[in-house]
């Protein structure tokens, strides 16, 4: 028997002389529905530092945020100006603000869930904030005691004066695919919480599926319901692994246009309300390796990004929770040495 | 401030209002774009436990087999008909298919990778079969000691053999997105794989990402190639986890209508090329979870399929790789009672 090859190669006979013989065609091609371009939000230094039990302290987040930045990524999240008896994990904010070696390219945003935080960020020199709130009600209150309306007319607020001042803003929405407490999320909240920050100011609008329930047909109706008040452009996601389906949500985000992605490093974080030991935060390694396999640029060395994890993992005790990294570290061993640590860190 | 809600809710003041007033829109509606329903090619018992270091005896794995018979699936891998000298774990084949307890709607195909290995498995009872060959040379050799050439041969000599006898055949595809030892494996070598195979009368022709390094980008671009050679109906994926990208190829395999996909209850198995370690396949419950989140049917319990992925992982010593599994039993405990397993064996 001899196999017929069709298409460009009809003339080879034979599979094996087909295999050895034809140039190696790129099955990476990037369809035409998918951007061009993404830009990679790590939020590892405070979403997922922020859920691990291991407390760092400044000094050595510090040095996190550092090597993070050398990676390529658009921003890194470096703190939350939250009360350290709340968030132990994110106590000494201010120090990390003064004390990080900003990059050029690199946008440094801080997560502030008040008033408070707010104040204290703008002292500290931050030149970006993001702001928060629910599409839960019951989350809101759990998480920050107040109600669902409360918590967003107090991120309108900042927004807008984040915006009079200048400072770029972000506006995030807590369990826009679900929340623990109340199960599925009426769509036509999260649209109506993403048109207030969008109308406050806020550059980009995160879609966050902070327990990470949600599912592909969710993101899809989602993003279908929302676009038509909030630009693409100005969209983001931010999904958790908890049930394994963030790089498929991620996916049919990316089919919708959106292309700015949130994700943490080495998988850290979690979120404490979908119960000890959840998977946490979609690892940038994972999403690196997709959007690099769609032939979409991110600007971001894959590598380095792998060293940044396999540090802070060290610091933290823990595994490795990305399987790209994972299978990275095992197959090309000889990438990933103390040496070309080093060199990546200093360059 | 007060937040307006846009679309059908337009009357509702404010967002908290809406929340609790508005009815509970599934988000979960299925696009017309993928197909209604899914077929649950389970391969837990075969190549989950083939790539397991712990070897459980015919009787372990029979009781197993007959736990994923009462999840609803369509098919259960059952054995391989392998030298057990080569690969102990599939010892007992033989044994296996004469005391399993059969569901009428269940089919329990058997590799059978060489004609041996195919003539015991017809004296044994099998009423359906799988072969394979290889879209790298390298592999094939490394794997079974053929050419890729004389691995198809075999394949579609034994396929044509199975039509002639009325036994349902299925044909894989190892390495259909890459190859551990040549890298890419060129789209034509597997459109000629596949067309050879379905000529043959495979029902069914598997695309098998062996080692997980595939992205959508490449199982969009194999696809788009494929389908003109072999129609989607007689298609079927089987994808790896080994750089977390799995569910996202298997979501854009959807996409492209593809209506059988193979999964590992609990993720069990890998592939010994892809190194010690490796991430396995795919998880049934994070497909499932998927499936039904985008509102496709497959007639599967998804309980069920916790409940037999947590005896196996207790037969093997091994922590359960599915994060949907995971999640589950964390957030629903009584669910997966000793009792529930009992009862769902049972019926």
């Amino acid at each position: 028997m001899r196999l017929r090859v069709h298409g460009p190669s009809a003339h080879a006979a034979d599979v094996l002389r087909c295999a050895t013989r034809l140039a190696r065609r790129s099955v990476h091609a990037r369809p035409s529905y998918y951007p061009a371009k993404v830009a990679i939000y790590e939020v590892g230094a405070r979403d997922g530092l922020q859920n691990e039990p291991t407390v760092l302290d400044a000094a050595e987040r510090t040095a996190f945020i550092n090597m993070l930045s050398m990676t390529g990524v658009a921003s890194v999240e470096a703190a939350s100006f939250v009360h350290p008896k709340l968030v132990p994990q994110m106590a000494g904010a201010a120090e990390i603000m003064q004390t990080i070696r900003r990059h050029k390219h690199v946008a440094y945003p801080v997560l502030v869930p008040n008033r408070r935080g707010y104040d204290d960020a703008l002292k500290a020199g931050s030149s970006a904030v993001a702001v928060m709130c629910s599409a839960s009600n019951t989350f809101a209150q759990r998480n920050v005691k107040q109600t669902m309306q409360q918590q967003v007319e107090g991120a309108v607020e900042l927004a807008a004066d984040a915006v009079g001042r200048g400072v770029p803003v972000r506006g995030y929405i807590s369990c826009a695919l679900g929340c623990p407490f109340e199960g599925a999320v009426p769509v036509e909240v999260v649209v109506a919480l993403a048109k207030a920050l969008a109308d406050a100011g806020c550059d980009e609008v995160v879609l966050a599926d902070t327990i990470g329930t949600g599912t592909p047909g969710g993101m899809a109706a989602l993003l279908a319901s929302v676009q038509p008040q909030v630009p693409v452009e100005r969209l983001a996601v931010h999904c958790h692994d908890t049930y394994g389906q963030a790089l498929a949500n991620i996916l049919v985000a990316l089919q919708h246009g959106v292309a700015s992605i949130d994700s943490s490093v080495a998988g850290l974080g979690g979120c404490p309300f979908a119960g000890p030991g959840a998977a946490g935060n979609v690892a940038t390694e994972d999403v690196l390796y997709m959007l690099h396999g769609l032939g979409i640029e991110t600007g971001v060395d894959f590598d380095r990004v792998v060293l940044a994890g396999e540090y802070i993992i060290g610091k933290l005790g823990r595994g490795n929770a990305s399987k790209a990294a994972v299978a990275s570290l095992r197959r090309r061993p000889n990438d990933f040495t103390a040496a070309t640590a080093r060199a990546a860190a200093s360059t």
